[in-house]
């Protein structure tokens, strides 16, 4: 029986969350992806704004003075508001994984759980394109490249900044899976049997 | 129907070479890996022990002044003796595919050929070095584990110098598995789901 948490690591645009709930749907477990957003501003206090706003994403530049002002005072030389995120972001889900198995998309979930099953999803740029185009229509696909690449470059970022390894180096992860081959559908199935010993 | 060639890239002790050949018995392939040096030989003329002395390895030094004076003065200022078995290599990798699907290990085989389906395995290194172990007796664990980076700092660099691609990134593959976690059984099982598609 599975006993541990699948997390998910993945490039915009190529079908990760997607491969996630498919997951969680067939071994009937519970998924997290942005819910971990509310879940994590009710855990904290803060407005559900601020982590919607440093989403997977870190800001090297001072915070603004006035944010400042209603940080409390122990707290303003000490950490800042993507910090307050990322910690309040990795207490949630070192919780939920003390709940039982569970498939977490995104926040570095791999790197904050010791025992995990890391998953890394990515696939090719005209891919990706084709992808999100299908579901977000009226934007170009210069347009929907630019804002990939910038997305990529933030969770990159944040992954870096928080966890010191590096994004998509296969060695950090159980297993990844190119989906412009085989579809989300053949990732699906590999990651399906290559949990097989546990499910 | 599988048209592809199947290539597979791998951390030494992980268990690569037995995911190729279980993949190449379960799909009716020809195999190649170390097949590859006498074939490579043959197709040179060179000796077959050139072949072995640079097999995944490259020779930043300048050869001896001895092996030079046996090289063809056309050849002198202009080839070294790892860039003519990386390109006899490379020759033959493109005969084999041309002749149909098939399963190769090593040698940058996934980038010599454009079209092919690129698989990347490793594992942590305490089952590595439990691994080869179990495979040579009478060295110990210390000493296997150097042999292991060793090795793997040779594959690493060969990779990187004559592809110019990062070796282990996961874009580079189309599907990463690390075999500690399931044995090479459940990396074989997860191969043939995400390959599905094609046989």
């Amino acid at each position: 029986m599975l006993d541990k948490v699948i997390t998910i690591s993945r490039e915009f645009g190529s079908g990760g969350r997607e491969l996630g709930m498919k997951l969680a749907e067939r071994l009937n477990l519970p998924f997290y992806d942005k819910e971990l957003i509310s879940m994590s501003a009710e855990e904290s206090g803060l407005a559900e704004e601020a982590f919607l706003h440093y989403d997977e994403h870190i800001s090297i530049q001072q915070e603004p003075f006035k944010q400042r002002l209603y940080t409390p005072f122990s707290m303003l030389y000490e950490v800042s508001m993507s910090d307050q995120i990322f910690l309040t972001q990795s207490r949630v889900i070192r919780k939920l994984a003390e709940q039982g198995p569970c498939v977490i998309v995104g926040r570095c979930a791999d790197r904050v759980l010791e025992n995990s099953i890391n998953l890394f999803v990515y696939a090719k740029m005209e891919n990706r394109i084709k992808r999100m185009n299908s579901l977000e229509t009226g934007v170009s696909p210069e347009r929907m490249e630019e804002r990939i690449r910038e997305i990529d470059k933030k969770r990159k970022d944040y992954y870096q900044y928080y966890t010191g390894c590096e994004w998509g180096k296969a060695q950090n992860y159980h297993l990844c899976l190119e989906s412009s081959l085989t579809g989300v559908e053949g990732c699906f199935n590999a990651a399906l049997a290559y949990l097989q010993c546990y499910i």
